[in-house]
């Protein structure tokens, strides 16, 4: 136990520790509500150079460290690097998010799994970077997104589009599956990869796994992250996982058992009640204060995370939102947040 | 229980009763997905007064009924009715969905309340059309949008924009809970006029739940269909009623325990084992098959039908979808799922 005492408290907490003050960070900490930030968004001449770009990417993994006593760093990257990586074109129009490409014939996107490590080296080198930069009690996050969320920007060109996503996979069983598969390999390989290159926690960002029935959420939630987790293991990844199935809603107590992550994400609409049962189940918790709460500010953001940490630091926990950030949330109020749940 | 056994099978499954073949209805059966009803559709000028229209309210409520063994017709109207009758413009933009003027003053909405019943007679009318026309084993069901779903579009001026309409609930907390309090009189007002001409069960659309921490969803939900309840049983109304908050994830166990309906409308990412559990705790389930999988067809449609049949057709159960039927939906996919579940 005197290596875990020394250890980054996040890991700690995923090892099961409690904390009176819970580790923190916040998803999309390395964004748009940081001045800092935002200057250095406009050097980049678009989204893609930037995520790809080592230098600006480890600067801003490396910006909300400085200001806030947050416990981890996650890299800048984005979800939509695998599919880039697969051979689908993906850019970003200001203001409107993310489009893609045609979808690549399934052979062409196989053939591409081998290119993706070469391809997304550059994030490698941003995790290199930071990790030497940062302080060592602070952990390092690797990410990547989850294939069915993955596959519904790839399906549908955009993001927002997940029932036309599901109406597909309905559709077209076998192509979906197979999509699934390539994607599981690639992603694990681009995990590993960071996790090589220092990261020490890897997250799984399933954005899209809302209003799946579950047997569907089975097929292209649960099942896809365990396989996706079977193959980093024996890729010799011994990193602990953080799921996050954003709107999985009841669905998430048969994740929860068949998904051997050590962090459970939960999302906004989380009850403390239900959280407490996942924690009970042997999950450390990450989430879930309301992201429009935290913009919104006052007593009532005051009194929520006086609430969330009653209800869920008796248990492992690490303090977060439930989805990301808000480019416009006002920075003081991140700062009274993180303080108070920190102590620092 | 000689009365209770002629009285309309989806009475009696309300009432607690399980059926083999459950009775089965489909929301927005009243819709675009039948020929008939966009040709009545087009002969009025506007959707405002399509729905205020009781001839042809009634003709649209009945059509379904007509081609389908279906158990219940739900009366032809919109949510939107009500911010109408207080006093806000609406309209319908073609291709785009509902758009409202500026939100009036709360004391010019709350002076409102008292012109609900007058301006909103014509819905009653259709009622009494159809009661009079439809056979007595099908029952009618009258129903209202839920406060907090009508409150967003009521803020927004559109709907979809759910968030937006939370983060002025954090923002603005008495005004929001003083239109909340104004909506669940007019709410009540409206749905005691709705029984006092015919009909049988009341339906309550919650249709923006979700990603509600589980205070708002408290506040904003949970307490407000309690209160609306409350309200109609002091007006005298005894009907069984159907609450349906959609995206209520693991919110809904609090739900149940909180809200006195009868009925319980499930969204399609309710898992089957939790629709058991909340079977078992006394309510009917009403739900869940998820439209994109009924306008899709074919094997993995017929097998979903056995798999719902199988788990929740042991105790009371209404058959429905986990929202409502969209407009491309083949008809003889509608048709083979009613005629197995109702086994006529």
């Amino acid at each position: 136990m005197l290596q875990s005492s020394v250890a980054p408290r996040l890991l700690r907490a995923l090892s099961g520790e409690a904390f009176d003050s819970p580790p923190v960070w916040f998803m999309r900490q390395a964004g748009r509500f940081l001045p800092e930030y935002r200057a250095i968004r406009e050097t980049a001449k678009d989204f893609i150079s930037f995520c790809l770009n080592p230098e600006l990417a480890a600067e801003v993994t490396l910006q909300p460290a400085r200001r806030f006593p947050f416990d981890a760093a996650i890299v800048f990257a984005d979800i939509l690097l695998i599919p880039l990586a697969l051979g689908q074109a993906v850019w970003f129009e200001a203001g409107e998010g993310p489009r893609l490409g045609p979808l690549p014939e399934i052979d062409r996107l196989r053939a591409g799994i081998d290119a993706v490590e070469d391809i997304l080296r550059p994030v490698s080198e941003t995790l290199r970077r930071v990790r030497a930069a940062l302080e060592p009690e602070r952990a390092l996050i690797g990410f990547a997104g989850a294939p069915w969320t993955v596959l519904t920007y790839m399906l549908r060109g955009r993001g927002g589009e997940q029932p036309e996503a599901r109406a597909h996979a309905y559709a077209h069983p076998e192509a979906v599956d197979q999509l699934i598969d390539i994607l599981i390999e690639a992603t694990a390989r681009y995990l590993a990869m960071q996790a090589a290159a220092g990261a020490q926690v890897l997250q799984i960002f399933e954005s899209w796994a809302e209003g799946l029935p579950d047997d569907q959420f089975l097929r292209l939630v649960t099942d896809p992250h365990a396989r996706l987790i079977a193959r980093l293991r024996e890729l010799g990844v011994d990193l602990p996982i953080i799921g996050f199935p954003r709107g999985a809603g009841a669905n998430l107590t048969a994740y929860a058992a068949a998904v051997p992550v050590q962090g459970l994400g939960l999302d906004t609409q989380t009850p403390l009640a239900f959280g407490q049962l996942l924690q009970a189940g042997g999950k450390t918790l990450q989430g879930a204060l309301d992201p429009l709460l935290l913009r919104a500010g006052g007593p009532a953001l005051d009194q929520r995370v006086e609430e969330m940490l009653e209800a869920w630091s008796s248990g492992p926990y690490i303090f977060n939102l439930g989805h990301g950030i808000l480019p416009d949330t006002p920075i003081d109020h991140v700062d009274r947040v993180v303080r108070r749940v920190s102590g620092r």
